[in-house]
């Protein structure tokens, strides 16, 4: 979580210093917006490539003119801020608006069938968060790591209740409380993040206690994460199963011609 | 808008039984739950079958297990009654669910690179309804027609304002003054439309008075809907965008294998 204590320009900046001190940084995305002048200077200036999440045709045009290198498309079913559009219909809106431009396609992708769609619909590649909430490899608390492994596809929602803006999470008391009628609304971006991130770093640490009101980003995609696996299989099983997917595509449009 | 106005038994059971007298339908489609046991026995007892749209995986078993011969998977994408789950997550999830059941995908498809995604992720066909709004031989009224063609993919709000459920519509006058706070909120189905079905039929007679709170029940796509064109074209680029699509995914994974 330690990255939402970074959202100032005072508090990014060394962020972007240190991690181009590693020269397996090869590329610095921008999940909130169009990154300013100086980090694309400074990213480009290394070596490195930029890119930047969007969540409509008129935001991806502003990254590209910008100079941003990669435009990731996330439709509405992603973890974290995201739009309202769905994957199906964002995506190839994204990759018309800027054809000269690489597209990442993200939001509800959990497997390979998924991956496959994307690269059909003209992406060049996919881009998957909830997917690596649930390895063995992350760091996720153990009462966190329950609650994901629980949900279902239907229980996240497009909340303001963490960070000011529409952010998909697990919905919980935390985010209930919130959108009750008889409660305050939450603050903008980012003044409800100064409400609330004392709890933000409080629910990680005493996440046992903390389980029902804890910020637990996630996509829809996250239904169909119900157990621990290592990232190796995960891998695995994306690549199969996009490689399965073009083959039963190939073969239906043959049994089709024919 | 017709339809709308066939919510009870009583107003329902007529059109089955006109539907039926008429050959050349094959098949009913329910659009809001399971169909009751008496419509599914009338409907197979004349030897057509019956359809059933759904926005979760558990209400695609409640269809199955009650006899609907197939299912309809439509994500949030879509226009009219819909659930919040995106098609890229709902769809294999339905799929997965329903195995020996013959699935459609809805929900965001206007193009043949949508189409061919469904068809990837295991879908048997697909279902299309926006898609139809904006043909040269849809009802539409005219003042309609320019609200459609001007939509963005984000000018799509889902609303209880008109039937008292969850719809997806075009943002209006009377969808932003229904969601305004200092004005009640939407009724339950069926009091809300007792108290809008007037507005209905009303605005779609008047419909160039009526341009800012009519009833425009839309999906996503509508976005890409931008010029008012014939079935059979819109048919025709449908199949042959798919086939392209197909083509591109099998030389990507060719491509990539080598």
């Amino acid at each position: 979580m330690g990255q939402l204590l970074r959202w100032t320009a005072a508090t990014a900046a060394p962020q972007v210093e240190v991690a181009l001190t590693h020269e397996n940084v090869k590329l610095i995305a921008n999940a909130l917006g169009t990154p300013p002048p100086d980090v694309l200077n400074e990213v480009h200036g290394a070596g490195r490539l930029v890119a930047a999440l969007c969540g409509a045709a008129k935001h991806a045009r502003a990254h590209r003119d910008a100079g941003v290198d990669i435009v990731i498309a996330q439709g509405t079913e992603g973890g974290g801020h995201t739009g309202d559009v769905g994957s199906m219909v964002l995506w190839p809106e994204v990759i018309d608006a800027v054809p000269d431009t690489p597209v990442l396609a993200a939001g509800g992708i959990g497997t390979g069938r998924q991956m496959a769609a994307a690269l059909a619909m003209g992406a060049q590649g996919v881009w998957t968060g909830s997917l690596w909430l649930t390895v063995e490899e992350a760091e996720t608390p153990p009462s966190q790591m329950e609650s994901y492994l629980a949900a279902g596809s239907r229980d996240t929602v497009r909340s303001r209740a963490w960070t000011g803006k529409p952010a998909r999470m697990l919905r919980n008391d935390w985010t209930e409380a919130w959108a009750a009628e008889d409660t305050p609304d939450p603050l903008g971006m980012p003044l409800q993040f100064m409400v609330t991130s004392d709890a933000v770093a409080r629910g990680h640490r005493y996440s046992e206690q903390a389980k029902d009101v804890m910020f637990n980003p996630a996509g829809q995609i996250i239904g169909r994460l119900n157990e621990v696996r290592r990232v190796k299989d995960v891998i695995y099983d994306l690549v199969e199963e996009c490689i399965d997917t073009s083959e039963r595509l190939a073969q239906l449009m043959q049994d089709s011609g024919s």
